[in-house]
């Protein structure tokens, strides 16, 4: 029976002078996390890894005062398996999420989701598989589960940039191998988004794919001639037109627009996800879903948003999350979801762990155990520190 | 102009043995504000003061790390009163939500809502007013702003009790005063309930009401059979029978049931409450809303939940807020809401400031500057080491 014996985290300043239409991102924050086993190996203890998906700031205080403790004072009992070694996160939930009331679905579901994450690293170490291979066994259905579907997100706004540079910027995004990109909508006026888009367009080859994202920019007076604008330029879907929360608006919207659209970024639990596939119109034959896996309290809630999903004839091909970096590419694969949003030119995120391998838009993610930060350029560095003795 | 020039907070630990229908309080803490401005008086600066609802645990984490250093860096032209001295709340507001994403309204708006509590008292020892004038000054309807139509909000379960205790409960709010009570429901099976709703109810002497509260905690299977087993009390009204964002439900157990419902205490936005007033199914003529002001990003969003519920038929009267304690009794007063809810047992929150007077289940407040904390048995006691130079 393995025990959590410590838990450690670190706010990263992830800032940068990017804009989407709903935020600038010049203060942002994010926590990396480590949770520790006393389980030893080699010498060491064996560890979970995670980081937070970019955009909600860092975790890590709600971690240290609410649902670590809760953790590290639990008899292991509580979280072990039931039917072989280790942890099971699916059980450690139920410790995370003790006294919390109903309702208020914010930071508190990042803060689960970020240890939840660690904790599925954890047990992938512990039994040496890869997570993709872990999560499949498990719940079984996906075909092609070390296989995923990304696309490039990216074409931020930036102050004084010509269209030239956002056509660079997908072009350097094919020679990495990617067939699917998106990039921002909403924020500028005066047909600068057409402008974008054409710029965008003239760089894809046959079979590639571009989407832009509204980031919840759209008003209700805005949104129908915005959405109608974009009708001639076969989008793959247009993403998160108006606020997440208004349902109604969104089913107006999916009424009277033909193309393909997507949300749930900012939806962060089963009940939230209830009321979108209850009154947000949606249709589950042409359009998405990204609730991101690491904000909305992970694996578990994850699974029960899936089955109540199941239940009104949603695929999982028609879950996109978002963020999640790493750890989410395992879950999309191994759960055979429908793809996984990239930053490939993050600073920090940008890129996959060693051993994978990128071409015509599909990543194989590797054999090694657990998700992979220890073999990731970037966040490898940010986790070194963290785990000397 | 008055310049924000610190912002303090310490959190307490608040923990009791009571439960009800949701979680226990076991570790329950909640967070003390104190904002600092430079205005002197008396060779000290004035401050405006804030606590926590309880129930969510404390924020200082957030403030900390997001709306504290914003305001504190803002210039003070951006919160500064348009036509008067001192600082505007309702101007604060957005500097504090500055680089924040639309949905997630759980931590940050009970962040949001204490900064604004605190900013509000600071506003109103600035004019030198008790803050239900100064509110009711500018947001003109309430027409005796003085005075709070009070409940008594008690009845938690507790370990081995009997009927007798819950009666000599309510008998000791009378004495205060009391002439309306809420006790806790949907806790305990096999006929407890209704055990302790009699009890409760033969305290009662003629023009007294008792509510009971759910706290969610009714699922729906066996959500009807729950509310038709207290259909012959004559209950004031039922309060949150379901989950709070479960709007569906709530508006089929509105259909089927004719007791006054009652929710919102775990709704924390505008786009929340909207849903629940488009998709829960209440009727304005006979149910309550009880959104938390200071949980949910204070007033500013508040006048604005306000005005779109009139758009719908809704009066002020039918807004009975949960907690926020001595604030909300001062907006509920101010604004001329229906009534508020409070505390009388609680250790640290029960009690109201010196010179108010309760009789006949109705408040009426002190003419002293402020919201009065100051003057509150309980909570000057947690101040005052916090304002020592």
């Amino acid at each position: 029976m393995a025990r959590i014996v410590d838990i450690i985290e670190r706010t990263i300043q992830v800032s940068s002078s990017m804009r989407n239409a709903d935020i600038g991102f010049d203060e942002m924050t994010a926590t990396a996390l480590v949770v520790v086993s006393d389980v030893m190996r080699q010498g060491k203890p064996v560890v979970g890894l995670a980081f937070d998906s970019i955009g909600r700031y860092a975790h890590g205080f709600l971690v240290n005062e609410r649902m670590g403790p809760r953790l590290l004072s639990a008899d292991p009992s509580l979280y072990a398996c039931a039917d072989g070694p280790g942890i099971d996160p699916l059980r450690a939930w139920s410790v995370m999420m003790r006294n919390e009331k109903a309702g208020g679905h914010g930071e508190r579901a990042g803060a689960v989701g970020l240890l939840d994450a660690a904790l599925w690293d954890l047990q992938a170490k512990l039994l040496d598989q890869p997570l993709w291979k872990m999560l499949c066994d498990r719940f079984p259905g996906a075909s092609q589960p070390d296989r995923v579907t990304v696309y490039a997100s990216g074409g931020h706004y930036q102050a004084g940039e010509a269209p030239q540079r956002l056509r660079d910027e997908l072009c350097a995004y094919q020679d990495l191998g990617y067939h699917h990109f998106k990039i921002k909508a909403g924020g500028a006026s005066g047909g600068i988004d057409q402008t974008r888009i054409e710029a965008a367009l003239s760089a894809l080859t046959a079979g590639q794919t571009l989407a832009v994202d509204f980031n919840a920019g759209l008003q209700s007076q805005t949104a129908d001639a915005a959405i109608e604008g974009l009708a001639g330029y076969g989008l793959a879907w247009i993403e998160e037109p108006v606020d997440p929360l208004d349902y109604r608006l969104l089913a107006q919207l999916r009424a009277r627009h033909p193309m393909p659209m997507s949300t749930g970024e900012n939806l962060f639990s089963l009940a939230d996800v209830r009321n979108l596939l209850r009154h947000g119109g949606l249709d589950s034959t042409r359009d998405f879903i990204n609730v991101d896996i690491s904000l909305s309290y992970g694996i578990p809630e994850y699974l029960r948003i899936l089955d109540l999903a199941a239940q009104a004839g949603w695929a999982r091909r028609a879950f996109v999350p978002h963020a999640g970096h790493l750890f989410a590419l395992h879950v999309v694969g191994g759960l055979g979801l429908g793809g996984h949003e990239t930053a490939p030119s993050h600073p920090l995120l940008g890129g996959f762990p060693a051993g994978s391998t990128l071409a015509d838009g599909m990543l194989c993610l590797p054999d090694a155990p657990g998700v992979g930060f220890e073999a990731h350029a970037g966040l490898c560095k940010v986790f070194e520190p963290m785990l000397r003795p």
